[in-house]
């Protein structure tokens, strides 16, 4: 449990000093509580400038609640919501939706955590036959679990095929600045203009201490949406320091400088790794992760240098996630052990 | 929308700043993330040290969540749970507990916020029949959401009575600091020792920026509670940031101070404004909360200076909490604000 | 466990022969399953007939799942629904309206089981405030728990603050029947026409082996409520014989001449007891139940001869209710020994 | 929505002269409601005869309800549940599963509707895992949905696997009955014997009007199971009903005429089509169903003569189910239109 430095996950690095100094500036005196005060008024501003006007923003604690009640919102008990296999809230969140929306998830396969309109169609049938759950969500990650990222353009198709088909577009947006920043495109342009219903945009991955915060961008979404975070447990009475953080988060674009340079880094490390013999890159690098396969026998040292998790067991792949205080140190550093552990192993 | 102090409730002050000074202290390198790390570890040993070796603590958001998750924990969804009408859980937290558990909540009305074996009793029928939701918990609120508090003597006796009838004793702690205080004893005292099984203990209306807990005294009921905290989305990735929070409130008996502090502000009140004619006390000021009915004329314009909730519109019953940060200043002004109004309204 | 007469409950009665009948009828050839039947469709005209064509039923099979479901259909999570403390939906489904709809229960006390728009006011606050759960239904049940019936004009009231609130009506009709002979009008005046939007109409108490039904009288509450039966357990594969078991219902006017009979009995019952030294009726006898304060120590004696159930254990208050199997010999054989067993207590 | 014979489902059969019988011999005076009858005792003692002293049933109304109470009875609700993609759980109870009991599903591919430890076994991971759904159970369907049959060995390994693994094995019998013709068995050697630890019991498929059944073959699983059934809205107030028609179920051994007349029409239709062009058997007959591919262009004109489900529309897969009551003259003259289509087809 000794604390050191790694590739674990980006929610491993601590909180960015702009956004505590922002936290800060807004410690003094009294201000109404769960959100009635002028900083979550200002944050919500913000979320209105980069999502548009017609957005509407709701602060929660964490990104399995922002899913799940973003899920929730748009869905009846008796619905079922389409993702990939590899989806968090399918994998990670412990049946948190189940458990709160009563909804059924039917996950589709995919290669690259990325679903097309192909891997969904399989679950479209039974419709209007009360024995089925019936399909109402197409769930995406922006960028996936896969570090991989959809373009605007497989945004809109899939957009597309769900509002055909009576059904919204939920986009987990938990490292959505970093998907902006491999796009070079705006918050907008990926989420509302390119058809999402309901997002989930987080903060805590990318500098915030906890900040998360659901999105959505049709009103008939969002109308009884403050009951339910109250029920769903996430309505924060200092809200202040929620809003204060994304406020820091907008100012300056924070959000650009730390997601660039946690891209950056995984493309350093992936450029740096990619002709090493018996490492191979498993996934597109094309937001902060790195997928690879490495020799199993190594894997247990290089995790005593800088710890990281194995994605499988069976493969020997690994994850490495950059964030926006890892350093080129670090890169260069665990290169070296990196290369020195093959070495051992070849010698 | 304007910011001003006031004394609607002990949140609407905000973050300490030693507890502020304590985040920011375990605010470098990587930390392995949801708890597995050292500063959460040693909040955990605090928390023995306060509440007793055989207890354990999780971690939450908020003071809805402490509540529901530990109801959670002891009973199934044909369980019931019996509260006085005025707790928390039944009348400020939009159905969440029945919501999440599943449970029926059963009311006792009371006049100060306590119930006692004899209201509890009312509800204790229809054992093992099958038509009838069976009682498993009875949850007290210490100090009270009138601001009283149950003695020692009086929580063993509900407890008593609890185990008895095989059911637990649930303690809502938001203000469990300001109970200590008022009773001069430890938090093991009260809690653990006295018999109580499941604890919600709360940090964020004495000084922290967010940082609540369920604190179990029975193995039972906690070995599974690591995936309801999941589950109910109140596992934060950033833990060493709410573990932080915590271990500044222990050191140096801050929580003491600031409660002491809290309860002395609203002793004074109660004083000053004893003997004001048109002013009645309702409720015994036992910790940091004074209740009083005064003239319906005027509660506007007090609302005007200082900011609070009318409690009951029939009775023009108002509520003044103080907090950590309530100064002697602002209940100078506000009596004299106070006498001012009157006066008016009686020339 | 011997088996013998009574007048615990008008469901210890078993099938009317012409419901048996009945259900014989239809029992040849193949049928499409889940209701897509000729006999199902025969059923619900009928229902269109008795509830009004704007009306549309939905086949179950208790009392509880009609309740539920319809509860659910007209709310959302967050809601509250008010109804008397002693309705059935509180008292005696086990929590099975929270566990399924996840709503708040507002229990208002009463003497007759009758609510008042005085009672449901108390439960009318904090509206818009997401801290407390909406209320968004009053339930109220007819004939009601304790053997009284709502006038037309005490529905309409209900109904009418109701709406004005933004709320619906839910009945519980379990014993629609008994009150439509007791009010001596149609199912449509005491239903429908009087504002009801939600009702659960049974028949098993009434001469049914199994069947009950939930009637709607706005689209928007029924346009999905298909799923919700089904995924509430409720949707009957041989929906036919339940489908049966009302078209034997309605022809004949059996559940008039049922439910007629029935409530001869309590009334015969009532006027045979009501002069009886230290038996003292307790309600109007306004449909098929009898509630009286017998001494307790004849009780066991009396349960033996005829079994019932004790309704308030401290004022030893009984229930007696009649069925249409009820006969003049089981009314008078138990008054005789009622009276024998009076007398040896003062002798 | 003309009545017409087919082979669309076991149940759209009517119900067996026999059990109607059965259901009218309890038919006279009055017994105590919701199962403390002496019938209710009597059917069950009759299964702790058919499946052994230790076994302990409770009767609900569909499989739906026993397949979801059953799972609900043994997991919490950050379970999952492993079962074939194809399982009624699945795929045909609108998320009953998910809704009330909080689990996710976890599901298999097969071929055959058959899951092996092997399926399995890519769902177990992430143990002790808080973010991670904890398997729990392993649900399988005697006979499955493809209507083959599990051997006795093959539910013993899934059984060996699941305890090895500190879960349970649930058995889904809507038509065990079916299957234990097929393996020559009893039902205690296909269900407690072999390790099963939660079973659906079935009977509205092979001849009851509503009867279906939760069969528990460890005291841990069933001690609370009463407040479960009631809260799930399965209580049956005239339970003497269906406790009747299990009782003639098992009397002369009619449920093993009525499944093994089954079994055979299956067999029978299956051997005579066997050799015809074009027609192609999908799944082995080893229960009361026929899979097969047919030329896409006559299933229309089939469905007019016999009326039956079309199973995959892709692949032009039809499912014909045969029952008790399926007649020789069915089975030929629904051959003699098939030949006669195909031929048309050709010509």
């Amino acid at each position: 449990m000794k604390n050191k430095r790694g590739f674990a996950s980006d929610n491993n690095s601590g909180i960015h000093p702009d956004i505590l100094e922002a936290m800060q500036n807004v410690n003094s005196g009294h201000v109404v509580g769960y959100g009635g005060d002028l900083y979550t008024e200002q944050a919500r501003q913000l979320f209105k400038e980069h999502f548009g006007k017609e957005s509407e923003v709701f602060f929660v604690f964490t990104g399995t609640a922002a899913n799940v009640l973003g899920l929730t919102a748009g869905t009846s008990s008796f619905n079922s919501i389409i993702c990939p296999e590899s989806a968090h809230i399918n994998e990670d969140e412990c049946g948190a939706p189940e458990k709160f929306s009563g909804c059924k998830l039917l996950p589709v396969e995919t290669h690259d955590g990325k679903i097309t309109e192909e891997g969904v169609k399989k679950h479209i049938y039974n419709i209007n036959f009360e024995h089925h759950s019936q399909p109402k969500i197409i769930s995406i990650s922006q960028a996936s679990e896969m570090g991989t990222v959809y373009s605007i353009s497989e945004i809109k198709a899939l957009a597309d095929f769900a509002h055909q088909n009576n059904m919204y577009l939920h986009m987990d947006g938990a490292r959505l600045a970093n998907a902006a920043i491999s796009l070079n495109c705006t918050f907008r342009e990926m989420t509302g203009e390119a058809g999402v219903d309901i997002l989930s945009f987080g903060g805590t991955k990318n500098g915030l201490m906890v900040g998360e915060s659901v999105v959505f961008f049709k009103p008939e979404l969002y109308q009884d949406f403050k009951y339910l975070r109250k029920q769903g447990m996430q309505l924060s009475s200092k809200m202040r320091f929620i809003a204060a953080q994304f406020i820091g988060y907008f100012k300056n674009d924070l959000w650009k400088k730390n997601a660039s340079h946690a891209n950056n880094m995984a493309r350093i490390l992936s450029e740096k790794i990619k002709n090493i013999p018996s490492v191979k890159i498993t996934q597109k690098v094309q937001s902060n992760g790195v997928f690879a396969i490495v020799p199993k026998a190594i894997i247990k040292s290089l995790q005593e240098a800088y710890f990281f998790y194995v994605w499988n067991e069976d493969r020997g792949e690994v994850r490495w996630m950059t964030s926006f205080d890892t350093t080129e140190d670090d890169i260069n550093n665990f290169v070296e052990i990196l290369k020195v552990e093959i070495e051992k192993l070849n010698s």
